[in-house]
């Protein structure tokens, strides 16, 4: 044997383990050819200081790896199948990354990632951040959270199993389709109800199922940029139509004589300039769509907070025509990390959504489902949210009032009667790019609205997310900003 | 006014919800008239015994919604913008469910999925079932998993709130390295391990990130059915190359001069045949891949349980030039509905592949990454796996001795030391589908791996899942199986 086998018998890897290892490697960089005899495993045993049956192992390890061969009656071989050249790599660096590589195999859907704007994802770094859509997820009521998960962590095949219904838990699904004919005026049997991983699963699964690279969608402009970026990872073609204080121009697709395969909309309260889609509109797309074949994706993601009055009916609550995809978030209700949405879809489209669901990951987790079925139907839930409305309520009116009183007529608010953020408008000489500068002197951190238009745009709006900040944050955080020179 | 408004007290919908739903009725279905006045909340408070304030909030909320518009010092009228067609469409009844409207909106991506094959999806139902993958699901320590489940389940803004960072929770990501540096060789920094909702996200995001219709993807023969799925999805033409003894034949892939853009394989314990894929072929399938700049997807779905010998390490750990994508799952090892595995992906690849990631469904659930990190660190799940191979040994055991002595020489047995199932070859006149029959007849569930395969074959072998049935199950089951007449 012309190699040395170093054994560490205070390691926790067995010693057998640490035999095979030293043969492997010898193996691997030469030092044992092929077809060569390897000692005996008495022999072997003795020089080490180690029993034969430790030896017997390492061998039969290393022999069903193939590494090894045994010859009847004549002991353990270097096997000799080992290709020459792969020896010699063996020894070689691992190569240097190299990403081009790579960008080379990537599908159409891969490259298109390369490109994406992830500007969303983003949040401004600062001592107080005014980004929006983190909840105040301290004021869950996390106690009886945990008693709820505690309580499904027993034994029970049920939970523990595979489920073959990727659309979930059925209870689950009952408990939401219920919630909403109550709040949002829904209108479903609980087999439209589909759990899925939060409502950007709900987006990409309908993407992928509807959209054909070089077809037509329509979405809000200003809007959403997730849903923006997986339209582009399809290769659609996007047309923005521009929203106003009633919503998105229905007028303008009824001019439009492209043939869209899906409209994302938020009628509740778009996304992200916070107005609210009229009735008339409403019934107005819903006739457009139904005219056209247009399936139309509702994202009612915050539609829980409105402080002037209840909260409006779902667009999906008029739809006569099995027109409208309805998405719902509990990221925003309970705690983003829960990763548990939902999607009502018309019955005709359950079988393909579940079908799609089931082949990209699945089902949701179904000790979380078990937990937020009894959230709901034990009233923890309505509960949860009648609270947090009534606070975020109070923060947001520490937020107007602090810019009425420090910004005065240099600023207009909109879209503030509903969800956790508003729009801000500011009436000033400096340019968008200037008040984000000034304000991260001052460590304020704001979000312009520019990049949720996908047309260039000279307006000098940003969102203003009062969610996750504390009273005193949010009057010094404008208070600072009304700072800022020449703003 | 020509319409009756019904009030329930004793309901939980408030007063002014039931006012404004009532009129809401009476404008869809055109008992109010568009323009219509209507009386003025005094008198409708009146009418009705309930206070002004009422009456006046369920006119606001109607308001809001555009159902009614105000004219100053006039008082509240239908809206006149109400599209006359949409009144009356309200009445009609919901359109019938039509598939084939949406069969026409399907992207190509949904086109196949209406085709696809989901027999895997669909277990035996019977008396006793050798279903395989469930496993058993009773031996997990739950008491455990709810402890450390309930020590994250505090106020903690970070496991609560939303992560930037999609590849999970990175001591968990450490975890998994560690722990597959120890038991299966992998060599990877800590950056390269990716979270996943189990390793079905992993196929379908690599798959959409590198296959583009029309690409060429290799799979093995026999192979796994979900990944064969997920290629077709994406219009990939599949070669399936051919399994023996020592696994896939990897000549065929060097003879073979097509341009692969992924190769799916299974060294460990190939699924479902159970063999093992040897080392020379694992070195000349290394080499292939670099040669021919294919990237291999190695499955390494139920690699702990092996019971002749230790583990044999992953292809991934021979890997000198980045050329494996390396898929676990933790569904076999603690429990299916889980939903947590993970990638560990070459360092080029794993910005794209968060990206994709983020698009898809954001990230895994934290509050189960969190527990997950304390069971593998504090050697939990180092254990527990020890414990359950010896119990799926000892079932695997009472299995083969069932067979043998059962079934004789009418049955051979492959790919019997690792996994929780393996295959049987049955010796008989009757055909494969006489045989399910015959069992079912005595409430016997057996899946024939005709399914598995591509190509057309004669073979009479079946799966044999023994993980989640009990001993006597096990004797019993094979006892009845003989017991049918001709086999």
């Amino acid at each position: 044997m012309d190699f040395v086998i170093t054994l560490d018998r205070d390691s926790s890897v067995p010693l057998y383990s640490q035999v095979a290892e030293e043969i492997r490697q010898a193996i691997l960089q030469g030092r044992l050819k092929q077809e060569q005899k390897l000692p005996s495993s008495r022999t072997l045993a003795e020089s080490l200081g180690i029993s034969r049956i430790t030896v017997t192992q390492s061998y039969e390890q290393l022999t069903s790896e193939g590494y090894l061969e045994t010859r009847k009656g004549s002991g353990s071989y270097v096997c000799s199948q080992l290709p020459d050249e792969w020896l010699s790599i063996q020894l070689k660096e691992r190569s240097p990354q190299n990403n081009s590589q790579f960008l080379s195999l990537l599908s159409d859907y891969g490259r298109s990632l390369i490109k994406a704007d992830n500007s969303e994802a983003l949040e401004p770094v600062a001592e107080i951040s005014f980004r929006y859509g983190n909840p105040a997820t301290e004021q869950f009521p996390v106690k009886i959270w945990r008693k709820l998960l505690s309580r499904h962590c027993y034994y029970d095949r049920a939970v523990f199993d595979y489920t073959y219904d990727p659309a979930g838990y059925l209870p689950l699904r009952k408990a939401i389709a219920d919630y909403l004919a109550r709040s949002r005026g829904v209108r479903c049997e609980v087999e439209q109800v589909i759990i899925i991983n939060g409502s950007q699963q709900g987006l990409d699964l309908m993407t992928r199922l509807f959209v054909q690279p070089g077809d037509w969608v329509a979405i809000e402009e200003p809007g959403y940029i997730s849903v923006r970026q997986c339209f582009l990872g399809q290769r659609a073609k996007i047309q923005p139509i521009s929203v106003d204080k009633k919503g998105l121009k229905v007028d303008v697709l009824n001019q439009c004589d492209r043939q869209f395969k899906l409209l994302y909309v938020t009628p509740s309260h778009q996304f992200p300039t916070g107005v609210v889609l009229s009735l008339p509109r409403r019934l107005a797309l819903l006739e457009w769509a139904q005219k056209t074949g247009t399936l139309i994706l509702e994202d009612d993601y915050d539609s829980e907070f409105r402080y002037d009055e209840s909260p409006i009916p779902a667009l999906q609550s008029l739809d006569r025509n099995d027109s409208v995809v309805y998405i719902g978030s509990l990221s925003k209700i309970l705690f983003p990390s829960l990763r548990i949405g939902y999607l009502i879809a018309p019955p005709a489209l359950v079988p393909i959504i579940c079908q799609a669901r089931w082949l990209c990951d699945r089902f949701t987790s179904l000790l979380e489902q078990y937990a937020l079925t009894d959230f709901i139907t034990e009233g923890y839930f309505e509960r949860h949210i009648r609270r947090i409305r009534r606070f975020y309520n109070h923060r947001r009116q520490v937020l107007i009032k602090a810019i009425n009183e420090y910004l005065g007529e240099r600023a207009t608010i909109v879209g503030e009667n509903a969800g956790i953020h508003l729009i801000v408008q500011l009436h000033t000489n400096l340019s968008e790019e200037d008040i984000i500068k000034s304000a991260h002197k001052v460590k304020i951190g704001i979000i312009s609205l520019k990049p949720y238009y996908l047309q260039a745009t000279s307006i000098k709006e940003f969102i203003f997310g009062y969610s996750s900040l504390t009273e005193p944050q949010i009057r010094e955080g404008i208070r600072r900003l009304a700072s800022i020179q020449e703003l």
